[in-house]
């Protein structure tokens, strides 16, 4: 026994109770601000039957899916049947294939839960994690898209992260630039993936990268002008002009910006070269950068092919994800040390205080106030040591000499005052003395 | 894919929103109970090392543990090295043995996750459930034992389950007893498991029971006069006092009594035949039960064996569970339809709308009220019979003759009233109108 590694199993963590505290203030937070935008909590299984992940995530993601073994006497097989949630998309794809029906359309959910996956773990990376999706399923209304810019900005706000920029682009409008400019559509998600490097690398290493991925240098050429230039949005907003995809990208751009308005706690631009990575968006896609903290901290867009793989048919789907580990390696930075502890822990000095002490704690709840009691087997010095570690506000001292005079006397923790007080105004004095 | 079931695995739920809403909703509650009482959160990942699991939880229970395979190169092997977390108890001795010296001692802990086991699925039974325990590593006093009970009562209260009746014995009363009746203590165990099930099916079985076990007549004879007898509580009491063990038990759950005096939103009682089966108990041991709802709604006790089991040394812990999937069960039964969709939902009357109802509803979230729009693409009455579906409490109305006069209609759903007024006035409008 000795020998057990009490470690949590590599790439997971435990949650000691000051960051479990944190996680979910912000979870009850995003909670209530998905709620006031009309989004509904939706929750799954850990695991899938394994039929329904493999195959979702392309041959590498398959290799990190966790699969469960068979039991009983199917052990013995080697084989896995159930496989732990890779993402909360398909779970989304197949809670719409199942209860589709007796859902509200459009379905707007947001759905806050870990998911696992056998990356190699790393700084910063981990096998669990959380997800935080918002996403409405059933609409092609252009609303839908800029709804959830809103609620996203809004959410990002409320969790005390505002001055962030939302990038929006369209997926046709990217389309519509790689025609404008002369690159061969059979290359058109190379070159995209190389083209939404430009705020990492530079215009340089983009146009390199595009030689070395077969574009034809005339093509790169005027591209890597423009990528250079200060101008570029405007650039761009020409060249689209001048194609019909282009004209319609441009087109849904600008109607999303229209309906989102000015979105809380950031703006929101158009980001001509923002091509979101995944080749299963369809139309506009949005990344949520904050400049102050460097860091790209939520992203989503439109996947009208994605939530219908269930039902053999396409079903109109936009949606966003918040980088919530991200956030709150963000939010623990900048906490000014939230985290407090009860009001006030009750001692306990001797076998006779036990009850009273009980007595003592119940009735402060009644009162509003959060009341430990101490129930290991220190002395006072001890206790109220246990009382700072806690972070409590105050500890109450009750000997035999207090009890027979009916007073209780209060430690205010951070200042270190002590002050004897009758049992009738203990209540106002701990108000008073916690309000600072 | 067509073929793909969309049922979510055998023996696991998907929550819907209502269901989710309730289950947050009474999560939340017992959060802030259990911090009321100075219990920290703490929590840990869904899988833990294969051997920290096996050889915990008996035979039976260790073919109920779901098992991950190994991945990569190794997933050939058809060998495990994870497995899903089968309860939280495991995983607090982990910890502790992990973090002791950086957590408070005594540490209080609540932990509310799901947990997997492999069971037969069944009526009520799952494969993924919750769990919810309470406990106090480190303290060998009985007031950590008292806190338990007063906060588990507080915590049932405060989610409406009042009337409940603490029952309340002792693993050293249950032993005095097993001595003073002269059951051989070889027989103890399997003569507790009977007379545990006293309740149940009565004095009668539990005697023939006693018989098919190996007890003797005459202790048989002797212990099932006293047990169908009206003042079983007082006699057992008094063969207690016979014996050390029965005295030193008997003086527990007095003390216990004592400490925790009156428990909110229920009573607390001597159970003179109260086991809790399980074996591990060694100190006092606690059942809640409602009579009104005719179930068992949370346990626990002392177990001062357990915690220490990956530091090779007995570490003294209390506790108890909460049985939070019984109880959600109750609360769905007893609700009074509580869930409410959005305090407003926004129709969208044309094309030009779209800004101006993102608008207004964003301007609505800054006056306080949960705004949803709608993003579909029905005409008013499918928009008015979503709101609806929704349980929204208004939708309002703004088509181009309203916009012009700066009005909005208000459509009450419970009443179907309809009124304009004018932008100013809707938020007043709406408090007055959503206050029922």
């Amino acid at each position: 026994m000795a020998t057990i590694d009490a470690n949590p199993p590599s790439g997971t963590r435990d949650f000691l109770p000051a960051e479990v505290s944190r996680r979910e203030r912000a979870f009850a937070t995003i909670r209530a601000a998905f709620g006031d935008h009309g989004f509904e909590p939706l929750d799954t299984p850990a695991f899938e039957r394994l039929e329904v992940l493999t195959g979702k995530y392309g041959e590498e993601g398959d290799q990190l899916i966790f699969k469960i073994l068979r039991r009983g006497e199917h052990e013995a097989t080697g084989e896995a049947d159930l496989a732990l949630r890779y993402d909360l998309t398909v779970p989304l794809a197949r809670v719409a294939a199942r209860y589709g029906s007796q859902l509200p359309m459009p379905f707007k959910r947001y759905h806050i839960a870990p998911v696992w996956r056998a990356d190699r773990p790393g700084k910063g990376r981990f096998r669990e994690f959380f997800q935080c999706d918002v996403d409405t399923v059933g609409s092609d209304s252009l609303l839908a898209d800029a709804a959830t810019l809103v609620a996203v900005a809004d959410v990002l706000d409320r969790l005390g992260l505002s001055g962030f920029r939302v990038q929006l682009n369209s997926r046709q409008a990217l389309h519509g630039l790689i025609e404008a400019y002369g690159v061969p559509e059979a290359l058109a998600e190379s070159a995209l993936a190389a083209i939404d490097k430009l705020d990492k690398i530079g215009a340089d290493r983009v146009a390199a990268e595009l030689v070395e991925r077969g574009v034809p240098t005339g093509a790169v050429d005027t591209l890597a002008g423009d990528l250079a230039a200060d101008d570029l949005t405007a650039r761009v907003r020409e060249r689209l002009a001048g194609t019909e995809r282009g004209r319609t990208g441009l087109a849904e751009v600008d109607r999303v910006l229209e309906l989102a308005g000015e979105v809380p706690g950031g703006r929101i631009e158009f980001a001509p070269v923002l091509a979101r990575g995944l080749s299963y968006y369809t139309g506009p896609v949005f990344e949520v950068v904050h400049d102050g903290l460097d860091a790209t901290i939520a992203g989503g867009g439109r996947y009208d092919g994605l939530i219908g793989m269930f039902q053999g048919q396409d079903v109109p789907a936009t949606g966003g994800s918040l980088g919530i580990e991200r956030i709150l390696l963000l939010l623990e930075q900048q906490e000014v040390d939230l985290q407090r502890g009860p009001d006030v822990l009750v001692t306990v000095m001797d076998e006779e205080a036990g009850p009273d002490a009980l007595a003592l704690a119940q009735q402060l709840r009644g009162q509003g106030f959060s009341a430990d009691v101490y129930v290991g087997a220190g002395r006072l010095g001890k206790q109220l040591k246990h009382a700072d570690r806690r972070g409590a506000g105050a500890a109450l001292i009750r000997g035999a000499d207090e009890r027979a005079a009916g007073t209780v006397t209060v430690k205010h923790l951070a200042s270190g005052d002590q002050t004897a007080v009758t049992e009738a105004d203990l209540a106002d004095h701990l108000r008073r003395l916690l309000q600072d």
